[in-house]
């Protein structure tokens, strides 16, 4: 009954309930895999590319993650127009390097209320540390855990060469907030076109 | 790679990121159908039984509408404390009564920040409505808006035969409020065991 549906169209080409399969294999994709890393909790296994979309025959998934682009969970009418006035796209010209971070938060961090949630999210400056890199380092969030996969969120960062320092350094504050104690699984996919 | 999921098991059996079909159709089901109609926009195609879970080989689906338990997206610590302490379980002996209400908002809705729908939440007494039924009117929150369904919501109540009256009431001040100026889409299914 899909075709009763009639989303707004993302700039970035997903609807707003569009799943997105990201495909680890080893035969092709639209990004090679560099590096690969688990920041906590298991490592995934290691492949050579990641697709994004449904694969064709000719892949054999090493692993598959799927994840929806939705309406933003925590981030105010005020917190949003300062991330629309500074983020720029995916997809320019200048950003051959991509990092997909799949992350999970543990049990307590999904027992707290709405308005819990959001203190924690406050207190760690998530939005102020994220909008410190805009517009050099672009960033999609997609969510996973309503769909009962591994992980809660994959979160997709472009940059061009020049941020790779810059991106590292947003990673290690992100880490240190309050709201980073919750997470308890989290991989580093690093990709180059 | 759901293996690799550990969630909490909900007090119904549904775990979060359980995808529960609910399947309308003429040949069987936990619950018969009494009345179904349009409160706002088209109807849903006429069914006589609504099987929930995965249907056999002997059902031909009318239609079918999947959902998921999730975590509260509005619901203050505050709020939820008061909804435990008042609210039953589903599947009451006495409960011989379920309605089955898909939703869906619109645009301008979907378009707020989360402050924004927060503030109309509150201002419609969507949680203070509910509180006042509670525990006759027992009631569970399915979300299918990310999975490019339909409608955004099914909302699932039940109670007993004697309730019937002030559950019409609970579902008149709600459509009264600010908030439900923003569903384009709501369907009544009433239902019998």
């Amino acid at each position: 009954m899909n075709n009763m549906s009639n989303r707004p169209v993302r700039p970035q080409g997903a609807a707003i309930g569009d799943r997105i399969p990201f495909c680890a294999n080893d035969e092709s994709g639209q990004w090679r895999i560099q590096a690969m890393s688990a920041v906590t909790g298991p490592e995934l296994p290691i492949a050579r590319y990641l697709h994004i979309g449904d694969g064709g025959p000719e892949n054999t998934p090493v692993w598959t993650l799927s994840a929806f682009v939705s309406n933003l969970r925590y981030t105010t009418a005020l917190e949003r127009q300062a991330l629309h006035e500074q983020q720029a796209g995916l997809g320019r010209a200048d950003a051959q390097h991509a990092v997909l971070i799949p992350i999970r938060k543990n049990a307590v961090w999904w027992s707290m209320a709405q308005d819990e949630r959001r203190e924690i999210y406050t207190r760690s400056d998530h939005t102020p540390i994220g909008l410190d890199y805009l517009p050099a380092i672009a960033r999609q969030l997609h969510h996973c855990r309503d769909l009962g996969e591994p992980f809660d969120f994959l979160t997709w960062f472009e940059f061009a060469d020049s941020e790779a320092d810059r991106f590292r350094e947003l990673l290690t504050r992100l880490r240190a907030t309050e709201e980073w104690s919750y997470v308890d699984h989290e991989v580093e996919v690093w990709l180059t076109r």
